[in-house]
Formats: structure tokens, sequence, C-alpha cells
């Protein structure tokens, strides 16, 4: 495992990025716009070196493998999953849900490639190529984020259906091709060093849907990442925003040279690469759940609410949401699937079940941690209201008291207001309702992934006392994910009837 | 494993039944108003003898254990639960979950009643009679079902709070004690053998709060039954209905024996009895869920509505229902607890979320079924109606084409009318909301049953750079179940005050 | 004003009436299946002229029209809107929403028809007739129902789309038409003198979608009912079963004679027909709202659970409900609009806000009243239990007491019972879900008729301190009303493709 | 009326304002914390004068009074209240929402004082000087704003109940009373010229509870305003939080006169004050609603989405949202109450179920609005990108097209983005949770004011043949408006058992 200091020094790799609102960004490791964040992946390497990490981050060597860290593991079992998914709960736990790509789910993103590839009959070289990719991943520790692929909205109402992709490819060379264009939102790759390009972008090679794994540090690259989230002045009102800002973003491509190990055949749908992501977005879902129950119980305690039987009810309401994904996430791992290749994986419908569960969950749960602390939460104060020693006797008689000082108090109550109520929460959820699909997509896996519909269908005839004809529902699951936006482009006349658009790439698709 | 005709026999014990609106029932196993559940339950038995339910029905010899029906197998292991869990959802699946309280179900209730005792640091001789009476059940499947022993209404309302309880004890002889009284609503006692009454009845011997087994045969004991969910006048129209009305009822007693070794000291609430009941109360609402959507599923084929999206939308609401609920039982059952004996409990924060969800769900759930068929549900004819040649070929018309018979539509709209649009799901709904204790109960039980409150609260304090207080908030799941419902006894004078009413028995608890 | 006498009198007309399950009915007047609701009818029509009813039922003249029944207004203020509906609400209430068609409804109907002539350009002749028709109704009160004209799913599952519509034109005579064919699920047609059958029946003539007045006692009208509700053996256990069981029902035609006076030509869409009905449905739909509130606050005061704050907490719930929709419906009437012909209109964005919300609701509301009683609803008694003497006292002790008699406080439950848990509760849900079109449809209403998509989309341009272009989203609200059901046509050889169906009429639409 | 600069220099009052984590404001109409709010204040003054606003904000002359602004209206018919709420509409709109305090709001609050002085039979004085009061605003244009008197927590939790309070008594003078104290959260006090204090501040006057008018620039208080909502560099990302960041405080009191004539003896509930600030808070809410809904449709042109049906159906959400609010206000204002003094109420049966309905609805509003934008809302730029002329460039490729330059887009997207993830988003949320009351709190209202409990009670037993007894459940509106909050006091020693405390006033009420 490399240390924290290695991944410091590997950014340093001459990467181009530019912060909406920022400007370049000479050095990630040092700009105020990115550094707080690289601290927390270099803490999240260095954590697996830490003694009182050791029994969460790493898993056991079995007959198997010798002793990895679980970020790092093929999973072949049920345990291993149970494992896996312990490591991913604590470490987001930390973040409250807020950092959603780590090196581990990097790992997650190389295994689906494989698996992808897998699916497709590959040529021998393509499947040695997806497994050699993975053990780099596996035995580095690279940092590797995903990108659905598809095109930015500009592109995306280009006149020309043909340019309405992502990226086209300029020339091909004896060792790969160069491609340009621009890949949209992704998330942390700033702080990753591979992105995975996926099949949406366009690119066709032959009968096959081509991908790439595009160094964050090629020539040619420019990464251009979201506006900051706003904050406060100092950390006490921003705690989270100062540490947890991972950065979303765009890439954009100027003749990028990708050698042909990098390029995968996939199918155009990102499901496959997805098997075991939408199983860690559940736990990142969960985290931030859990945070809220947390923050939410110790505000609880705070205001001297414990005993209040409504507020006793917000939490239970709380409570059964984080329960239910909890028992989701449980059964996924102690009840998976297995890939062809025999690799293990967290059955889907039950993460699926899980996932819906907190999308419909999560407006109300924020919601409950604004009505909680009452009208505190509005006026608590700075920690600089402090340092005026009259203000601050003021504020000790209206903030302090009941086992808290006044400070104690105020820094809990903006615990609370920069967990649901700031851009950094914000972001968290439009992020998340498109990261992943949000509910629309979810549902859709939910549908195919469900396979009882002709067993329940036809077993109901059982109480009817009559031959009935025999049940065929095969089509429902067999249907395509979701409905993509199909975006439409209005010419320059101003004409309002939309032009068909048949030859477009979808415009929406899990990205993340 | 007793023969279903040793079952029918056994009912012929002297009981005295009294069906509401229908009066005495001289014999249950002939009378119209009950012969009909007496054969399911006949059935019930038989099934463990036919070999293609074996798989199903019947655990596996192992180390510790004989090959015996997995209803009364006393669970160890986690694969205990998984195999005792799937019996129970295939036989509930048979009866659209209308079935609630089956042998099966009764040895739960001696499992509990054990756990109960074993609770308490009982006398010897109270553990004994506990085991005795498990080792009983299981061996003869004799039928036992349940009462937490809550009064009637109008016991609650006696203007003396002395009189608001379920029974009193009328004398005590050397073997056991003689009582009076009336037991509140709890199911199918009309073709049980005996009721456990639970120590909600108020009786109370020195220190302990004292439970009974009632058979229902012994003299004295008058078993009162609900009324018949109406139906049509043949079974074509009410498919479920006429095989599936479980009766509900009250028991009276009249100067009744109780011998010592069937009264057991227990702690005033049925939690404890209901260790593993709660689990089988989720299978039972998972089996309505999955007869709903199999009807749905079946329905949309019927009607050619298998490629519209709106209805695979609503589809896909209900399978996230069943698919939330099938998650949260599987995790229950492997990741189970123990009872300090040593038995294994399907994981009760598990089996909450899971109830919790489809309590919620159900009203909509239904919605969805009877807006699917579009008005076709509205008019379907009956059987009879095809005994006119001319009117069956008009019928043929309107109800016939697309791969159906008029009367196999016919047929089906009719279960789906039947499944949630009659008395029997009415009463499957009312009886539901309380025999299990409804949503209150069930979020009552998460509370308290949930663990994390101090991890959580105490966990979020480190995002804040700033020694805090300690967080406790163990009061939170240590506060009692649920409110109770008090009845407000309004005195003849009509005052409006309400009375105080400290000394009464709490009106409301899991009865079932 | 007729009186119930002469309505009873003109259901003497040879009209041919089948009830499902019940076979031909002689006379509806005397058949047990039909006699009550016709009683129920006649008891409206007497109301009129009852000296306690006048005040509600009865409009004051003034300088437009002389003093007549609410009923028979063509209303032209919103003072006109305000005592029409005030009159709905409160004969509405007396059946607790059961009975949905009324003599004033068909009134409703016959100035839709006359508003849907006078919107399409029509000859003076077809004016005239619609003029003459809505005035025949009002000075006779001769009772019309309606039905959108849809064919039943036997026909539009027909392999020749030219034999997926309802009616066809055997042929013309010099006075009219004579058509055959079938009309899916219409309300109250037993009781009715007349049926308007919507364009949606499939008979085009000329450029023109024709629609039809048909006489229920005409030669060649055969009326479908469905079958009855199931109930209890005595009134006491279903009350409101016993007397508003008003039948849905198909008509069956064979070479039925329209005169031409009685054929309007309107748009394909029962829409504009539909311009005071929807306003009525809301005015149903919130008596049973209203009902459900009165019976859960009655059996809290039976129960002593007036102080009880859980219980108080539900009914907070349904009065939320409740109070929503009487807030639409007050909107409605006093911010009115008007046709061109310069009637008034209840708005019908409110409108659809109400009925929307009540939509939603209405499942809920059911399982609020299902928990409020406890258990004590499932046991409740029958009358005839009473009758032997030591059953009554028994159960004297088990239901009576806190100033209600057993017998008192049984029929509250039974009358609970059969509101939200028998199979007319059932009916009155699914019909609701169809009948009016569901909540799709009203969602479509409220898009088509709200009018702000360009002033809030350009208002919030303001925020922008920079030119943007002008916004145009005259296509949301221009959008078809709401996506057919297309019911998909398997070929006899079981293909799973489904047949394209570009000829069929649309096979969902407002009914009833 | 007066100008917008005779109000600027009314700020310049001596006033001491601290902003949280500003320190000291000199001059609230220069210091950059406060320079912007007192801009939109002077706007909203000089407006008046504005001849496009004309129609929308002055009252037409009539028989009582002159022509008027609808701000300073004392209103006597429905008419009033439909201009008057036209009035508020459209200014609310202006800042989508989050400016809730305006001098037109301080007038609802100076006629609140009034009827709540009426209703306490008072003395002549007491009646005079809120009349007085009343039209002193009314006549000088003077900015009121509004505080319930609740303590802030620091007080609620001391240990002796006595401390609890939020004001004491220091001495009396012969012309009136001196108090120090603290006051908890109100609104827009930085801008106001007096604070209503209302009567939970503690302090009692013979049998009165005692409010208090306090000029904001009398010597010895102390305005405490919250911190500034986290905002971006420039208002191009943050063009709501630039304008209309309105500030809560608390209000600080060390010896301040209060002359008699501005105290006010009323109940210590703050609802009769609320007669028409419930009404006003709803306009504010819908407004927040209708400009999420503009933005949403704004964004969905933007994004060329118009013809997507998923964008749609969010659409149409939200549309329902709003016009159940629209249909609310609409009836409260045309099915209006009065006061025992004559004056126009809306109604609040009216009021309350548009409040709970948009209290329902908001969360799922912000989420909708994150959802229909797509990934791009994560991504957009901010003006300072476009400076650099290649960034610039590659920025109108991917985010220009379709009728919309790069910049255009992106300002709308930011716009969606300030609106619902940001800070000044989440303090609306959390400020209304509070400032109103809440959903417990709303619904208090209407269990109060709902009058129908024994109308539909003893209404539905007409449905029961026998004689049934009388139904009397007023005890259901008379009971308080709701549980209070009550402070659990830890002592010092950490015991766990909470200190009763019978004393102290309540914690919880509408502020605002």
């Amino acid at each position: 495992m490399r240390t924290g200091a290695e991944y410091r020094e590997a950014l340093r790799d001459g990467r181009r990025v530019w912060v909406m609102g920022e400007g370049l960004v000479e050095d990630v490791t040092t700009h105020p716009a990115t550094r707080a964040m690289v601290d927390e992946y270099v803490a999240w390497y260095d954590r697996h070196l830490d003694p009182d990490w050791q029994e969460t981050l790493l898993a056991p060597a079995n007959s198997e493998r010798a002793s990895a860290g679980w970020a790092y593991v093929l999973p072949k079992t049920s345990a291993d999953l149970v494992g896996m998914g312990r490591s991913f709960a604590k470490t987001s736990f930390l973040s409250a849900g807020n950092i959603t790509h780590t090196p581990a789910y990097g790992h997650l993103i190389a295994m689906g490639i494989l698996t992808a590839v897998q699916e497709r009959n590959p040529s021998a070289k393509n499947l040695a190529d997806a497994e050699a990719y993975r053990a780099l991943i596996a035995s580095t520790g690279r940092f590797l984020t995903f990108s659905g692929g598809a095109a930015p909205i500009g592109h995306r109402l280009q006149p020309d259906p043909a340019d309405r992709v992502a990226l086209k490819i300029v020339r091909e060379t004896d060792a790969g091709l160069v491609l340009s264009g621009k890949i949209g939102m992704h998330t942390s790759p700033a702080y990753a060093e591979d992105v995975y390009v996926g099949a949406l972008n366009g690119v066709r090679i032959g009968d096959h849907n081509a991908s790439f794994v595009v160094p964050v540090g090629a020539p040619g690259v420019t990464t251009v990442c979201r506006k900051l989230a706003a904050k406060d002045a100092t950390p006490f009102g921003s705690p989270l925003t100062y540490r947890f800002d991972e950065l979303d973003g765009q890439m954009w491509l100027e003749e990028v040279f990708i050698p042909f190990e990098r390029i995968f055949f996939v199918e155009p749908s990102p499901e496959p690469i997805a098997t075991w992501l939408t199983w860690h977005h559940l736990y990142v879902w969960l985290a931030k759940a859990e945070f809220t129950l947390g923050v939410a119980l110790a505000v609880t305690h705070s205001l001297g609410l414990k005993e209040h039987d409504q507020t006793v009810d917000y939490l239970v309401d709380l409570i059964v949401e984080v329960q239910t994904a909890r028992a989701c996430v449980t059964a996924a791992e102690r009840d998976p699937t297995f890939t062809p290749a025999g690799n293990c994986v967290p059955n889907h419908r039950h993460v699926m079940a899980g996932g819906i569960a907190l999308l419909k969950a999560r407006p109300r749960m924020s919601e409950l941690l604004r009505a909680i602390p009452g009208s505190s939460i509005v006026v608590a104060p700075a920690d600089t209201d402090f340092a005026d020693p009259t203000v601050a006797a003021h504020l000790e008689e209206t903030f302090g008291g009941g086992g808290y000082t006044a400070k104690q108090r105020a820094a809990l109550l903006q615990l609370a207001w920069d967990h649901v109520s700031s851009a950094l929460d914000g972001r968290e959820s439009a992020f998340e309702l498109h990261a992943s699909g949000g509910l629309p997509t979810w549902r859709g896996r939910l549908r195919r992934g469900f396979d009882d519909y002709n067993a329940l269908a036809n077993g109901v005839l059982g109480a009817i006392d009559m031959p009935m004809p025999e049940i065929d529902l095969s089509n429902i699951p067999a249907a395509t994910l979701a409905p993509r936006r199909i975006n439409t482009v209005a010419p320059p006349s101003a004409s309002t009837t939309p032009t068909a658009a048949p030859g477009q790439p979808p415009a929406q698709a899990a990205e993340g």
C-alpha cells in the first residue's frame, strides 16, 4: 500500500486543472481550492497504516489471498462483501458521506471494467488488458475515477446530430488513438490519476463501442472543476465544507493519445461497469443518513430535548430510514449473486430497494434536522464573535448552559447547519440525483433485476378454479433501462417544433 | 406429524362456539360458517405429507436433530431461520396472506412463552412447565393461538377501575386456579385447541403477572367469533373469501379451571412472547403484498397492458414495496441475534424496518390494484351469468379475446376484486392494524431495538475541532414501548371532564 | 318539479335490465336488487318538496329567473355556483358519497352537451337541439346519465382494428340512425331514463364525431349492471350497502333507433361535456371524506378516546384532507370562469387541485378509520346476536358502557366497517379511479388548465442581470390530455410482439 | 407614503447592530453586510411611487377611505383582502420569497396588536394606545417587526426556573418601565424601526401579560444578527443571496425604557397577534414555490427538455403544489371571517390548509428543481471564467447552443442553484420551520379553527336506524395549541433525571 506522501507526490504529474470561479490551479496539492481534499485523500491512504484502523481496513489472509486492504480485494464470498462493506461504511461516515469517490471506489470501477469486458466475449487481448489494468490498480493504489462518457449540454444541442457526441477520433497511430472532445460531469478528477470514460462517449471502432482510460496528467487534457461550495469565513461555521468539498468536473481533450491497452470494448450502457458501484453509492448515502441521524441525536441532547416526545418521534423517523437502508445492504451482502467469472456481487435487488428508500427519504431527513434544533440553529454565533469579551459574555448567557458552553453548543449547531443547509449539502443532493441516475434509473434497475414476474403472475392463478392461459411477462424486465432525456434542439429560426434527433447519443446515464 | 384427519377429529372436543350473525355452531368441522377454514387447516397438516412439499416444509436432519417439519424446529442457526422463513413464505402465499394463524405460528408462540419465562429468572418448576409445553406442541402438532389478554372495550369503560380487567380469580384449588372474565380480540380460536392468554389480563399472583394457556374446549369457555366477511353468492366472485375467512374472536370464561402447569409468570408486556411472531407477521404481510403484485401482473397480461408505460410504472411501484420487505426479511434471517438460551432470532431491527415499510405501503398497494384493471374490474360478470346462452355470447364479445375467454378474464378480475375490494380485504387491513400493534407499536419496537444512539451522536462530534461533552441518550430506547390508549370513562352524569384512571390495565397491546 | 312517485312510474318504460349474478330484472322498482336505490331516487325528488330542505335545494327567484331547484339552474354567477354546490354537498353527505349520479348530475351533463356543441361552431339545428334537450331535462326532471362511449375490453382486443369501436351504424332512416354495439362502464343506467353516449364510441358522420342520447327503455337496449356489492344478512351490519349500491353497468345495443335531434357533434374528448362534472365529482369525494371524518369522530367519542393524543392526531390528519378539498371547492366557486356563452363555471384549476388532493388522500383516510376504533371494530356483533338474552347480556358487558348500549356501539362500529371495509367501499374506490379518470387524468387537466407557464418562466429571469432569451412553453398545456391506455392485442399465434394499433379508438377516458 | 430615502435616513437612529461573524456594524445603510437589504427596502418604499406598480400597490379610494397603499389598509371586505393579497404576491415573487418581513407585514402586526387588545376587554387607555399605534404605523410607514418574546436557549436552560424568562423589570418610572433581558430569534431587526415583543417574554403586570414595542434605536438595545448566508465571490453565482439575505436576530436589552403607551396587555399566546400574519406567511411560501416552478420552467426550456415526458411530469408535480396553495389563499380571501370589531380576516381554515400543503411540499419541490437540470447544474461556470478568452471559447462549446449563450445558460443554472442549493435556501427552510411554528403548529391551528366536529359526528348517525347518544367533542378544538417544547435542564451533577420546570415560560412559539 502506498503512503499518503507517495500519493501526494503522484499528483504533480503536469496536470492542467481549472476551477470554475478560481481559474487555473498550478498545483492541486498546495492551492487553497484543492489542498484540503488532497489532505483527505492522503489521510485515506495513511489510514491503512494506522494500527487503530487495521481491523476495519485490512482483509485477513486466507487460503486464496494474502492479507490486503479490503479496498483492493476481488470479492469471492459473502464474507468478502461484508468486510469490504464495513470498510466503506466506517470511512464514509468520517466525511458525512461527502467524499463519494476514493481509491477504493476506483478499484470497484476497475472490477467493473473487467466484468463488462468479460461479458462481451472479448478478444484475448482486450480481456488481458482489462485484467492487467485491474491488477495495476490493486497493486499500486493508483486512483481511478469514472465518467459515463456523455457529452456536455452544449454538444448535445448541436444542430448536426453528428456533432452531439462527446469525443471524436482525430487519428490512429501504431500504438493507439488520438482523441479530441469534451466529457460531461464526473467526480474528483482533480484528485484522481486516471478517468475511465464510458461508452456513451460516442466513439465506435468497427462494431464496438469503445471506452477509454485517460490519465488526468496526459498532454492535451484539461480538467475543469465546478466552483467551490460557498462557505463561512472560518471552518467553525462550515466544518464539513472546508474539508470535504470533493470537486466534480468536466474533461476537455485536445489531441489526447490513448494507447490500445487502455481501450476497452463494452456495451454502450454503463450498467456492467456499475456492478459494484451502486453498492458503494448506497454506503455513501447511508453514511450521509447516519451522520444526519447522529447530528440530530447530538442536537437533541444539546438542547435538552431528549425527553420531548415530538423530538423523539422525529428521531424515530430518521431511524426508520437508516435502518431500512442498513437492512437492504445487509441483505445484499449476505444473499449475494456471482458474476459468470465467479466474483461475488452484492445482490442488486436488495441494493436497489435500499437506494430507492434513501432517495425518497433524503429531502425529508434534511428537513427534520432543520426542524429539531428549533430557531437556535438560525442565530448561532461564529467563533470570531467570542473574541470580544463583552459579546462573549452575553453569548454565554444566550447559548450556554445545560452542560455545554456557548461555543460548544454553537459548534454543534453550525455542524448541523453545514450538514443540511449549506451549498455543500445542496451539491451532494444535486450530485447524487445525477451521478447515480436518480430515482428513475434505480427503479429501472429494479425492474430489470426483479425476476419473479412470471412466477408471481402464474402463482396467483392457483386461486382460480379453472384452467387459465399461461402468462409470459418477460418483456417487462427486458425493456431498456430508462427513457433517455433527449434534448430538443430548436433550430435558430425559433420554430417551436422539435427536431427529431435519432442519431444522437443518449444524454442521460450514470455518471460518477 | 399428525394428519389432517386427526386434527379434524381433535376439534370435536366439546367446544362452544358462537359466530356473530350466525349463532351457535354445533360442530365447526361441518357448519357452513367454519368448515371451509377447517378444510384449509386440514390441508395444512396434510401438506407435510405431500412429496411435492417436502423440500419446502421439512428441515433436513443434522447433527443436532432428526428431520422434522420446519414448523416445529427450535432454531439454532441462521440457516434454520432461512428454512423456516421459506416455509412460511410459500404456505402464506397460498392464502394470499389471509391465513395469519397456523399451527406453525402456534409453535412460535410456545417458543415465545419459553423465552419470556427464561427471561424472568423463573422457578425451576415454571421453567420446566414452559419447556414441557413447547415440547408438547412440537411433538403433537397441537394448534395454539395467542391473545395479549386485554379486556374488551366494555370492561375498559367500567366505572370502577378494579372492574376494568379482563379476568378475575374465582378460587384456587390444589391443582390450579378457577377464572372468570372476558378476553378481547384474538384470532382463529374456533380452529385452535389452546389459547395463550397474556399478562395484560390483569391477574396477579404474589408479585407475578400471570398468563395462562386455556383449552378452547375447556368447560366454561365460550368462543365468540366475529361475523363472516360478506361474499358473493358463488365462489367465482369471492374465491378468497370462501376459503380463507379465518375468524377472529373473543373468549368468555365462566369458572374455567387452569392447572398450575399452564400458568406462566411473565412481564406484563407481550413483547418477549412476540420474539418470533413479528417475523411471521412480516411474512404474512409480504405474502399479501406478493399476491397483490401477482394479481396485478396477471391482470396486466390479461388486459393487454404489458407494453403500457404507465401500467408498468405502477407495477414497479408494487415491486419496490415487495423487494424492500424481502430485503428486510433476508437481512433479519442472515444477520440474526440469539436469546440468552442460545436460540436464534431474526434480527428485530431488520424485521421492524420491513414491517414499517409494508404498513406504510399497504393502502396504496391496494389502490394500485384497483387502478390497473381499468373499469373492467367494476363490471366483470359472475359465473352464473354465463348460464344463459344469449347473455354468454354477448359477454364473450365484451369480455373475451386476446387469448382469454370471457369467463377466464372475469375470473381474474373477480380475484382482483376479492383481493383488494372485499370485506375480506377490509378485515385483513383492520385486523393487521391492531393484531400486531400497527405503525406506532412497530416504530416503538424499532426505537427500543436500535442500539447506536450514543455511537452515532458521539461519532459526529469528531467533525468538531473542540472538546465536546460526552453524550448519553440511553433514555430513548429505555422508554416504554408506546403510549397506551387510555379510554376516557365518562361518568353517567355526562360530565365532559375525563376521569383519571391510573389503576386500569393497558388497553392496547399486541393481540393476535 | 316532478314527484318521486312520478319518477318511479317513469321507470316502467319497458327497459331490459340484467344484473350480473342476479339475472333479468323484470321491474327495477320492485326487484330486491334495485328497489332500494329506486327508493333513494324517489326520496331525492320528494326532498325538493320537503319544507326542511327548501333552503338548501331551492334557488330563490331573481331578476333572471323564477325560483327553481338548484339542480336545474343554468349558472350565471358565482353565487349560483355557491348555491348549487351547497345543495350537492348536503345531499351527497346523506349517502356518504356513494350516490354519485343524480338527476342534478344529469342536468350538469346536459349543460355540458350544450357547451360542447357551442364550442364547435355548430349548425343552427344542432345547437337548437342541444338547447332544447337541456331545457327538456330542466323542465321535466328526466334523469340523464353519462358514458364516454368507450368500447368494452372485448371489443378493444379485436384482431381487426375496425372492430375495436363501441358502436356501428346499421342503417340510416329519414328520422335518424339505427345503431348496434356495446358501451363500456357507466353508472346508474338502471335508474336513469337517458344515457348520453360520448364520442369515444367511434361513430363518425361526415367529418363529425357523433355522440348520442339513448333512452334506457328504447327497443333494442339491454342494460347490464355489475354485480351487487356483497353485504351482511341484515342492514345492521351493512347500513350503507343496503341503501346506496348505485349500480354501474354496460349498455348493449341491437338495432337501436336514435332520432337526429338526439345526435350531437362534439370533439372526441369528453372534456367539454365534463365542464361541470368534475366539480360534482369533487363534491361527492368530499362527501365521502367528510363522512369518513364524521364516523371517525363518532367512533372516537364512542370509544372514550377524545382525550387520546394519538387519536386526535389521526383526526387532524383527516381534517387536513377535508379542509384542503373544501378550500379548493370554495375557491372554484368564488373565483369562477365563464363559457363563451356566458355561463358560469367553477374554476377548473382549483377543482383539479382539490380532486388531486383527495385522490391522493383517499387510501390513507380509509386506513385511518380502520385504525381509530382499535380491535373492537373487528369483533362487533350483529343485531341478531342480541336476540339470545344470555348472549345479549354478555355482549352488554363486552360492548356496552360509557354512555352507549352495546347495540348502539356495535351499530356505530358496523357503520365504520361498512364505510371503509366493505365491498361497497371497494367499489367506490375502484369506480372513482376510473369514472373520473383517476390521478393521471386530473393531473393532465391541471397541466392543460394552468396558464402561467410563460409568465412564471420569464418572470424569474428578472433576477438575472443580463438579457435572456424569451421563453415560450406553450407546447406543455397544448399537449393532449393523457397518454391513452392502448391494449396490446396479441395475435392468436401467441407471438409476444405487440401489434401496433394506430386505428383504434382511445381506450381510456372519463366514464361516469 | 414616505420615500425610500426617508426610510434610509431613519435607520441612522443610533442603533447598535452586531452581525455574527462580522462584528459591529456602524451604519447598516453602508456596511457590506447589510446595505444590500437596505437597498431592497428602499426600493420597496419607492415602488409605491412607481407608475408601473400603482395598479398593484394602491387601493383605490372608496366611500370609506381615500386611495392608499394596500400595505396600510385596515381591511373591511373580501375585496380588500384580494387587493392586499395581490400586492403581497407580486412583491414577494421579486425576492423569490426570501424577504419575509416588510413594512406591510409590520402593519399586519400592528393590526394584530389592536385585535389582541380588543379581545381582552381592555381599558380605554390600552385600547386607545393600540389604535394610535396602528394609525402611526399606517400614516408614517414606520417599519415594525415581530418577536413572540421567547427567551433564548441559554435562558431556558437556567437552573432556577425564575431565570428562564426573557425579560425582567428593572424599575418603573412615572412614564414607563425599564427592562433588561434577551429575546430569541426574530427577523429583520437590523432593518426595522420597532420590534413588537410578545407576551412570551415573561413579564407580568398585575394580572396581565405585558407585551412591548421596543424601538431598535433605543438606548440599551443591541440587535445581534445571525451570520450572513455564505455566497459565491460574485453575484453571478449567488444572484439571490447577494440581494435578499434578510437577517434574523436576537435582541439584548440593558435597562431599556418603554413608555406606558407602548405596553399592551394581551394573552400569552401570540395567536391573536398572528390574525393576519399567517396569511402573509402563506403568500411568501407561495412566492418561493412559484419562483421554484418558474425556474424549473425556465431551466426546462433552456435545456431543451420541454418535450420530455418525465420532465413535464416533474413540472406537473410542482404545479400541483402551487395550484393547491393558490386555491387555498383564494378561498381564504373570498370566504373571509370578521373580527368582533368588524375587520375582515382571511379565513384561517383555508389559510391553514394551504400552509400545511406547502410545508409538506417544500422539501420535494427543492429536490425536483435539483433534478430537472441534470448534471449541468453541478458544473456551471462562474462569470469570471469567461474572462479568459480560450476558456470562454471552450465554455461556449460545452454550455452554449439551442438559443442560449453559455453565459446565459450558466446564469440560469446558477440562479437555480442559488434558489435551492445554497445556504440562503437552507436558511429559508430552517427559518420557516420555526418562525411560523412549522407543521405541528399549523396543524394545531387547524384543529382549533375547524368547527364542524359535532355537526359531522352527529350527522353520520343519521345512517343508523336507532336512537344514538348526542355527541359532544368540543374538547378537541378547545385544547391548547400545541405541546410546548420543554427543554430538560440537566443539573450540573449530570443526573439524567429531568428537572420538572412548571414555572418556565413556553419555549416554542410563533416567532417572526
